[in-house]
């Protein structure tokens, strides 16, 4: 089953921007968690920025604030507002242009929750309860099932059946590509299969079987423990950069980073030099260049000071500019407002005349 | 548990139409499952026409077809199709005036599955679990929990999360009361501690805790086997009498119907008469009168035979104008659409405003 998994991912994957299609749909969303860090800008949406910028896929990308998940852990209603508005902010001032691909709140096109209502009952029960989030998020065993009562009274549905919505977000727009991190691979497997499901019980080919995108695949480390990935949730703040993080900030955290007690020469050993490692990568994502490239370029630095020195210095030039254009449209949040409604408008017209047509192949007409 | 939820239940039923405010919501749905039978018509529709007939309740109902619901059990699209203009004729010809109340198509209102996804964000799997429908139909045993892997691969989702969207079906009109037969009773028990939970997340009292109608309470059974409900997917089609069965039909399905052996004067015994108390129970409802009032007005009929020749009069009376209305408006689509485009506006307009007040409780606006 694993084995069948990966290889099929294999096969459906797109590792050149240039390989795809100009008739395609490219979609994804971002989870509004408050300001972007390090890991969100280089792990994804630093990718979207370059997917929209491309010629033969402009306005073939729509990318969205996945509020309705956001809800999948209780929030205040003051807090998701906040977030919602962080998020937006945070995807305009890293550089994506609502000119060149539609940027909106998953919330405010509702054909998102119909059609998950519709593909709920083409979906098993199995599958789902195979997730490996929904088995680590409901805190069991990677061999269990739901089995534990406790934790089942405490868990909510959201929780089990969220895969389900991200399935509709997908094919809602009836979207080709889908760029995303390793961890949203089995959910997006799981996407084709329900694809095809509704393809083959409705006797259609109306959904596409979405490819992943396999973007630069930047998976950033925190600062002080490059053994898990950089998390907002850390309770070491001191291991994530924020976008908005000042240069002082920023200097002061890439300092305090991680790193080893191997002299000279710098290089990237992700297994012996995972602090040292990190820094190259980030450097790596930051200037679009290979790893080998990225440790070329930093064949001067002598000593981990130099290359935390270097390090700060390129994030504090690619941040400071976001962070300036971050804090103004939080200033103006009018214009954040115009810009999601606007990407509302197109998403709906896109996503209105799918449901239409889904409802008949239903028979909901 | 089962003590409190009985306990509450009884709380809050209202077994008297007249006691029912004339500030209510009252909402119910009928599954779409092709022309009704006379257990649907005693059990729930009698009753709706009931309720919306009565003058300080007029323009309080909302009833409609659960076409959502049915596709948790896969169907063709022609075939949803077809059930859903015999549901809504089926509705009109047992007197159903749409003048009175609201009469629609659930899926034609969507706001039904967003509100559907904004609680499944707060109901526990374990309650999911525990629900006694979720447990035969997913052929579990009633004390065990999802274990069985076959099972669950078989399974679809929303044969689990039903309920949730029967939760969303009733809180999107802030509906007051619904009424329910004795299977829908664990459901609407849900129903109230989701609402609770709502209002206590977000510290509101939005949702109002909606009661339980405690209709006439006619469960009407199997002509051929009066231990079970009287059901369109009994093999046995004799044991179902059909709103659009001929006299002839109706006459040789009560001929054929299951009595007992005890002679001579008719009474109302359920242990020890279930085929005998079934039809005077048929004869009760359609009457509107009380067993007791039932058996004084049969007093004159001296044997079996007399019982079903006037048992079958009674239903050819009340089911002759229903059959030919229901001919008539399968023969009239266009008309048919029209009552329910008619009624989505009505709902919608209702739906439309509650849904943008939920959002703004979460946080989505």
């Amino acid at each position: 089953m694993k084995l069948k998994r990966l290889l099929s991912t294999s096969i459906q994957e797109i590792r050149n921007f240039n390989n795809i299609p100009s008739d395609s749909r490219i979609f994804s969303l971002i989870q509004p968690t408050g300001k972007i860090h390090l890991g969100n800008y280089l792990g994804a949406v630093k990718n979207w920025k370059t997917l929209s910028n491309l010629s033969h896929l402009e306005n073939k990308c729509i990318f969205g604030v996945a509020d309705l998940h956001a809800i999948t852990i209780p929030k205040l209603a003051t807090e998701l507002k906040e977030y919602r508005y962080q998020a937006i902010a945070s995807l305009l001032s890293s550089g994506l242009d609502d000119s060149q691909c539609i940027l909106y709140f998953q919330s405010s096109v509702p054909e998102h929750t119909e059609l998950n209502w519709y593909l709920t009952c083409i979906t098993s029960m199995g599958q789902l309860n195979r997730m490996t989030q929904w088995k680590s998020k409901a805190k069991q065993g990677e061999n269990s099932t739901i089995t534990d009562d406790k934790v089942l009274e405490s868990t909510k549905a959201g929780l089990l059946c969220y895969p389900i919505l991200q399935i509709a977000d997908v094919l809602i727009y009836k979207s080709t590509h889908v760029p995303v991190g390793d961890d949203q691979s089995q959910h997006l497997e799981l996407c084709r299969d329900v694809a095809e499901r509704f393809n083959s019980i409705y006797q259609t080919d109306y959904f596409p079987i979405p490819k992943t995108i396999l973007t630069s695949n930047k998976k950033i480390l925190s600062l002080k423990n490059p053994n898990k990935k950089m998390s907002k949730s850390d309770p070491n703040q001191n291991s994530c950069v924020y976008i908005t993080d000042s240069p002082e900030a920023i200097k002061m955290k890439i300092k305090k980073a991680t790193t080893d007690s191997i002299q000279g020469q710098i290089y990237f050993d992700p297994e012996e030099r995972p602090g040292v490692s990190n820094l190259i990568n980030i450097v790596a994502g930051i200037k679009d260049l290979s790893i080998d490239e990225t440790v070329n370029e930093m064949s001067h630095l002598k000593d981990h000071k130099q290359l935390k020195d270097y390090v700060s210095e390129i994030i504090i030039e690619e941040f400071t500019p976001m962070r300036l254009k971050y804090n103004e449209f939080m200033n103006n949040k009018d214009y954040l407002t115009s810009i999601v409604n606007k990407g509302k408008e197109h998403a709906k017209e896109i996503a209105e005349k799918n449901i239409k047509e889904i409802r008949t192949k239903i028979g909901m007409d």
